[in-house]
């Protein structure tokens, strides 16, 4: 973590089923290819500055501390839906961006537009423009076992 | 974040108003000039050893990763007080300190009480004389937005 | 915290009270020897891939910053039990492991029985051959005064 600022960053959902909401929650992060590393967790908004990628990068120590955005919802009751959205905004020219969380009961359509609200909010206040918006939901409905939804923004010092 | 230990900390509060709770958060941050980097945030119980800045460091980076303790209040509800407080006590000879916080829908006077005796008490259960107690108190009502209380210790390695 | 990976480890429980729930908080990481340095909070499944240490290293500095993985539950009403674990599993030949964690109104052995299970699901989702399995399970009943149960796993990088 250190006090340094990431340069990489890439956005991942997953929904899983586990024994339990805990296993849960771990058989999300495995589908995500982050199972195996230690997630500190980040306060929500949070600027950018980074590069995208598209893919993990190759080679992640097992036990590797990083730094990371996530929305998560965990759910048991059979019919419940789980749903958990990241909404990602960037500013041209790549000087940053923001990005907000949310967890809810609610359809990915509904996840969706209220992290949209809460960036263009946050851009608006900071008098910036949005040139890009993406976000990630991840959504499913328990069906007999405990359910996760994850969404989660995982940054790179390299 | 590292293995280190920080050399500098400052005391900052602020309430703020948004369209979500997430955002009156985020404007809450922006409004103690924290707004742009990352928090990561301490358990509640963390010694100083540092010296206190009146002011934010220049020049600290977009998206920086930065070690916060911090107390939060939120809500929606027309009338509802939001009172997050922070209380800071320290040893003589800057041998260190402690910080402890407290959240809830309190008189700013109820909330420096208690982060006070708490204070106060991480010191007697130490041993350790207490030379000087300070407390950040973030106070507000709610009125036709969500409102949040925001007081916050944010640390710095240089 | 950097974006390192750990190298040691220990496992620690303690019970404690105080005059509030965050100092009983407070007084058990006291009882653990870790009252005075900073937690950094990990998320619950954790690869551990560390030596795992009987003691805390010598001269660990006020205020230093450890990653740390805890389970805590803390209660006030008389006669309410509290009880905080971790289950920790570890593959052969120091290939790393998994950390689970729990915490609720339950038994000592309610509690090693649920983290074993939830070690137990995440060696089989992934494949692994769970060589050794330990838990730290901490509980106490509430007498008079607010009531910490906490087990922690916390990290090094020497």
């Amino acid at each position: 973590m250190s006090w340094t600022t990431p340069t990489k960053a890439i956005l991942l959902t997953a929904t899983a089923t586990g024994g339990t909401p805990l296993n849960a929650f771990d058989n999300a992060l495995l589908e995500m290819g982050i199972g195996n590393v230690n997630l500190v967790r980040l306060s929500s908004v949070i600027p950018a500055h980074v590069e995208w990628l598209e893919r993990l990068p190759e080679g992640i120590p097992v036990g590797m501390l990083l730094p990371t955005v996530y929305a998560e919802a965990t759910a048991t009751e059979a019919g419940a839906p789980v749903t958990a959205a990241l909404g990602v905004g960037l500013r041209p020219d790549g000087a940053g961006g923001l990005i907000y969380e949310y967890s809810g009961p609610v359809t990915p359509a509904e996840a969706e537009r209220t992290v949209r609200a809460m960036v263009e909010e946050g851009f608006a206040r900071r008098g910036w423009a949005l040139e890009r918006f993406f976000a990630g939901v991840a959504h499913a409905r328990v069906e007999d076992r405990p359910t996760a939804a994850l969404a989660a923004v995982v940054m790179f010092p390299y």
